[in-house]
Parts: structure tokens; C-alpha cells; sequence
């Protein structure tokens, strides 16, 4: 008989700017409400030293030592919201990636496909008194599947027949359908050369409610150009990356830009609108019949881009939000990580194959008792 | 209401020449049975990379990527044992430590003591179809302890007011009374420095059954000289390893040795077991009533060393093996992860404080569903 739980689930993202941990109660139906979410900032050193991970600059006692300092951490946060709330049933923990390799080489004949997350799981559950779940993506590897995405497994509680579409630095599309498996792929990029465009001529850091797009013209040859490039037009499964909409690729196509900065920023913002829009034309209203998009992430937040996006889509098709859906924008992979945790807790499922490309069905996460 | 589980234990040393796999028989009154035992050679290019990750000469990619290559050479190990047995209950690994490091040092005023194990429990889980449960140092470390020794927690389980003395390359003893919490402590060198000196004078790996030894004359002075050594005065807690009694150290002591090759092999061994008597007078007899000593580790089968050991302990202490308590000298280890794992299954706290430092009984372990 399973009950509702209250569940802290702390994860902290590539940007490694802070801990987000959140108060959960995930309910028998899976759907999950946040009580409170907080961002807990890492300490000086221990990001520094996160951040020499991910460059690969770490040697194995400072890696072996991070794993630890990060627990703590992680338990820090936790802790905070036990300070106010008591106690939650467990803990589920995403923990810190600091790499991730899900690629087939061999060695010995041995499949070397791997992830790693630190934030040793048995630090939260000493420092906070907690069971903790933890180390999801490791299991979806070892079944063969590339460890991600896992939060599709959310979407598709929580969105029954749409189509979640997050804009984060790359857009993402996960899509819910009473017709078919639930699947996802990237839709092509998001925020990632409107904020380095807004960096390079403006000096701020992002368009900040899509103002500086609304005061410009997107200039139609040019955005024409750009969605000729092959991303666009291969099929699912797809992901792409920082890898490929880089620093020099943003620089070659603005080597035929229009002149005035503003019309850049309008005519990019209108690519990732336009981009998705053509996405869900090629790939997905073909063999599913959707009416509902879900509009998540950073994106969501920028009202040209909205409003581009809606020009785009047909009419018939409704935008919403997260909120709509009581899930909150800034907290769902918080949230979503209680539910994955839930899901451990009680032997349910709780990864996606047609998403990460696993063998089957399994529980992801290992357990540890305070 | 305990049942008797059957567990495959798995764990690879710092030897690193092969995983050592046993499947075994756990009661409820905690004793255990080995059915078999089996030494798995790891592939050439693994064990190649495990030594790099010893010698600290390996990046995060390639430790991410070794992690899933042991776990599916653990496996491998398993699986032999389950093709010839079927299924056992679930599996119990204790992985390869690949760095230690219990000291006190701080980041940010965090605590950077840590331990890791690899051998990913997941890659364990899917290959044999088996739970696993795994990673029992890490809760160890996070409850203030070092980690080790865990062997210690099995020696108190089946042997009951012993002292349990392991020879391997390190001495060390543990101490098992009802006058007493169970304790241990590293008694000196066990066959460091007379494997070091058979390699070096005769070109042999070891010395047989002692028979070097026995065909050589102790040099009492050298001997007494030796016995000085300030170690073996130093109170327990205590600790010492290779970084000690390292080759430099030997090549010093061998400065004053006697001239024949058989004289210093007779009194290195002589060394072994007289520091091993002395320490029981200085540091055991005084508080604990004792009259067995249960023999294990390499040195047990040195012949020499067994006699000498005999001379040097008071008449009234009984010398047993193992083997007298049904327990395989070769797979002791193994069977004291079975157990570990047993009690991680029962919710049976399976660290010994005074052994390991750790601020209280914890159940150590990790578990992943297959």
C-alpha cells in the first residue's frame, strides 16, 4: 500500500553555481508537490575544485576527497530545509556529475560506458540523520542506456498527452503521447547564442524578458540561413550540445549577420522559436496527435520568444506552463528527482528506455541507511 | 526472522593479481559456510589501468570509465561461481580500493577524509541479475572511522575470546575477549621484509614452508637490535604498512645483518613472531585473559615461523588455524564481506568502533536492485 512521502531531492546542474535542494511530497499517483525550494551556493574551494573536474585538472585523491566534500555540502542544503521542516522520510540525491561517457569504446573487450556523480551519499545520510537514494544514472548505463534523460520520466507523469518543451541553453523536447512510447530528443539550441550575442553587444548576461528581441526586426534571410543547417533536419534520436553550437560557430554566422545588434537578437530569438516549431512539424505531428505544449526552462521566462513561438505553432496547439501544471519551472529537476526517488523507494520503474536508450525498464538508485 | 542467506562475496586486494570470489552460506547466529572460492584473473589492460589509479597516474575519464570495467570484471567472477551454483540471494563486493586516504585534513573547513572503492555495484547487478549490496567504507569514514579495518567485525563473529593473527605482508592482530571491546592493532611486519630478502639473496617469490629459514641460525644480537625499534613500543591504536618497513628500511637494517643469507632469513622470520609475542605481553596479557591464538594470512603456512611463534608464546596459549574454526585461511576476507553483506541485509550494524574509530555501530552498505 504505498502512501505520499516527503522527500528532499538535492541536485546541483552543470553550471555548478549552487545546490538546489527541494522539500517534495510525491503522492501514490506520482504526482509531486514542492513544499519549498531552496539554492544553497557551494563553498569557494569546493566549487573551484568541481570546476577542475570538469576540466579533467583533478587527480584521483583530490577527486576521491571531492566526492566527500560535496556530500557534505549536499547535506549542508538538506539541512537547511530539515532545520525548518523536520525531517523528511528520505533523501534523494542527483548529485554533482563530473563526467559522463556514454559512448561504446572497448577495452579488454569491456564496455568503458560510464558517468559519474560525487556527493557521497554516505555523508548526507550521517550528516543529516536520513536514508538517501542516490547514483540514478549509473544503473541506466550499466542496462545499456546513455544515463539520460532521466527527467523525461516526470514528464511524462505529469504531462499526459503534450509535449514538455524545455529552452534551456539547448532546447529539448520530451513528448507524452497516448500513441507512442514517451520519447525525447534536442530540438537545437535555446538561450545559448541569444546570451552570447546579448554578452558580446550588450554586456549583459541574458535578454532579460525578451526586450532587447522585441525592440529589434528579425531579418528573414538570414533566419532562413540559419535553419538550413543539417541539426535541423536530421531525425530522432538527437542530441547536440555547447559542443556544436560553439563559441565558433556562433562567430562564423555572424560573419553574415544583419548590422544592427537588436535585429541579431531578434532573428536568434525567432531560430529557436522557429527551430522547434519546424521540430515538432518534421518529427512529431506526423505520428502524434498533440494539442498542449508545456514551456519550460529559462525560455519560458522570454516574452518575444514566446510570443514568436505561438506565431509559429498552430493555432489549435494551447501554450502552458509549468505552473499551470502546479510543477515549478525553477525547481523541476528537483522535483523530478523526488519522484525518481519515490519510485526506488517503492520498487517502481523510474527510468525511460525510449529516452535514454536503456535495454529495459529498471529501478534506478542505490540506497544507503543513516 | 532471520533466514540463512546464500551470498557471493567479492573483493580484490592491493595485490590486484585477482578477484577473489567465494559463494557462501550466512546463518542467522551470524557464523558462515564457504561452498566454494575462486581466484579470477583481471585482464591485462585493467589490472595495467588499476595500477595507474594506485600510482595516482590516471584522469577522471579514464577512473570514471574504470569504475564500470571492474564492475564487469567482478561480475565476470560472479558469474562463474552462479553458472556452476545458479543464483545466490544477492551479492556482497567489497571492490577495489583504489585510494584511502582517513586523515583529517579540511576544504572550506570540510573534512576531506575518504576512501573508493570501485567496481560499479550496478554493472554487478545487471550482469548477474542478482542485488548487490556494496561500498561499506565510505558510511565507515562519514561516522569519523577510517574505513578499516572492517575484517576485524567477522573475527568477533567467529572467534570467540582468540586473538585472531593474520601474518601477511603487515602483521596485525585482532583481539576478541568478553573482558573487552573487540580491538586490533598492527603487531609489525609480518612477511615484507623476509619475502624482500629471499627475493633478493635466493631469486625465490617466498620462502616455502620456512625451510630457508629453518636451515638457517637466528642471530640473536641482530635480532635484539631489530626488537628496538620504536614501533613496537608505541602503544595501541596503531597502524604501520609498506611506507614503513620499506625498502630503504630493510636495506639499512641489512647494513649490520650476519653474513649468511640463511641467518638473516632465520631471524627476520624470528623477528615476525617475536614482535607478534611481545606485543600480546606488553599490550594484551596485562588486561585481557587470552589462551588462544588463531593463526591466518601467508604466515601461517611458514613452518618456522609457526615453531618459533610456539617457543615465544607462554605454554598455556593454544595456536589454531582457521581451518580448526571451518574458516578458509585463503577466502577469510571474502567470507567476512558475506557476512558484512548479510548483516546490511538484515539492518545488523556491521562496523566495530573501537577497531575502526568511527563514532558509533552503523550498517555499512549500499544497496542496487538488479
Amino acid at each position: 500500500m504505498k502512501e505520499p512521502k516527503q522527500i528532499i531531492a538535492l541536485m546541483s546542474g552543470t553550471s555548478c553555481d549552487s545546490i538546489d535542494a527541494g522539500l517534495c511530497e510525491v503522492y501514490p499517483d506520482l504526482s509531486c508537490k514542492l513544499i519549498k525550494g531552496i539554492n544553497h551556493p557551494y563553498p569557494e574551494h569546493i566549487r573551484a575544485k568541481i570546476f577542475s573536474a570538469f576540466r579533467g585538472d583533478i587527480n584521483i585523491k583530490e577527486l576521491c576527497q571531492l566526492n566527500f566534500a560535496v556530500g557534505k555540502c549536499f547535506a549542508d542544503a538538506a539541512n537547511i530545509l530539515i532545520g525548518e521542516f523536520g525531517k523528511p522520510d528520505f533523501i534523494s540525491s542527483h548529485g554533482q556529475t563530473v563526467y559522463h561517457y556514454p559512448f561504446d569504446e572497448k577495452l579488454d573487450n569491456i564496455s568503458l560506458k560510464s558517468t559519474l556523480q560525487i556527493g557521497e551519499s554516505s555523508v548526507i545520510a550521517r550528516e543529516t540523520g536520513c536514508t538517501v537514494i542516490s547514483n540514478y544514472r549509473e544503473k541506466d548505463i550499466a542496462y545499456g542506456g546513455q544515463g539520460a534523460p532521466l527527467v523525461c520520466f516526470a514528464d511524462e507523469k505529469w504531462f499526459k498527452n503534450s509535449l514538455v518543451q524545455n529552452i534551456g541553453g539547448i532546447s529539448n523536447v520530451t513528448v507524452v503521447s497516448d500513441d507512442c512510447e514517451t520519447f525525447g530528443f534536442d530540438t537545437g539550441c535555446g538561450n545559448i547564442m541569444i546570451d552570447y550575442c546579448v554578452q558580446k553587444f550588450f554586456g549583459l548576461k541574458y535578454d532579460k524578458d525578451g526586450e532587447i528581441a522585441a525592440s529589434g526586426t528579425v531579418c528573414d534571410s538570414w533566419l532562413d540561413c540559419l535553419l538550413q543547417d543539417e541539426y535541423y533536419f536530421m531525425p530522432p534520436p538527437k542530441t547536440t550540445g555547447r559542443e556544436y553550437f560553439s563559441t565558433k560557430y556562433i562567430e562564423n554566422i555572424l560573419k553574415i549577420a544583419p548590422p544592427e545588434p537588436q535585429d541579431i537578437i531578434a532573428t536568434l530569438t525567432a531560430l529557436t522559436a522557429k527551430s522547434i516549431a519546424q521540430a515538432y512539424e518534421r518529427f512529431i505531428y506526423p505520428s502524434v496527435s498533440v494539442d498542449t505544449v508545456v514551456i519550460g526552462g529559462g525560455g519560458a521566462y522570454n516574452k518575444t520568444m514566446m510570443k514568436f513561438l505561438r506565431n509559429y505553432l498552430p493555432k489549435r496547439i494551447e501554450l502552458k506552463t509549468h505552473e499551470d501544471y502546479r510543477i515549478s519551472n525553477n525547481y523541476k529537476e528537483v522535483m523530478a528527482f523526488a519522484l525518481i526517488g519515490y519510485c526506488n523507494f517503492y520498487n517502481i520503474p523510474n527510468n525511460l528506455p525510449c529516452c535514454t536508450g536503456a535495454e529495459k525498464r529498471v529501478v534506478l538508485g542505490k540506497v544507503v541507511t543513516p
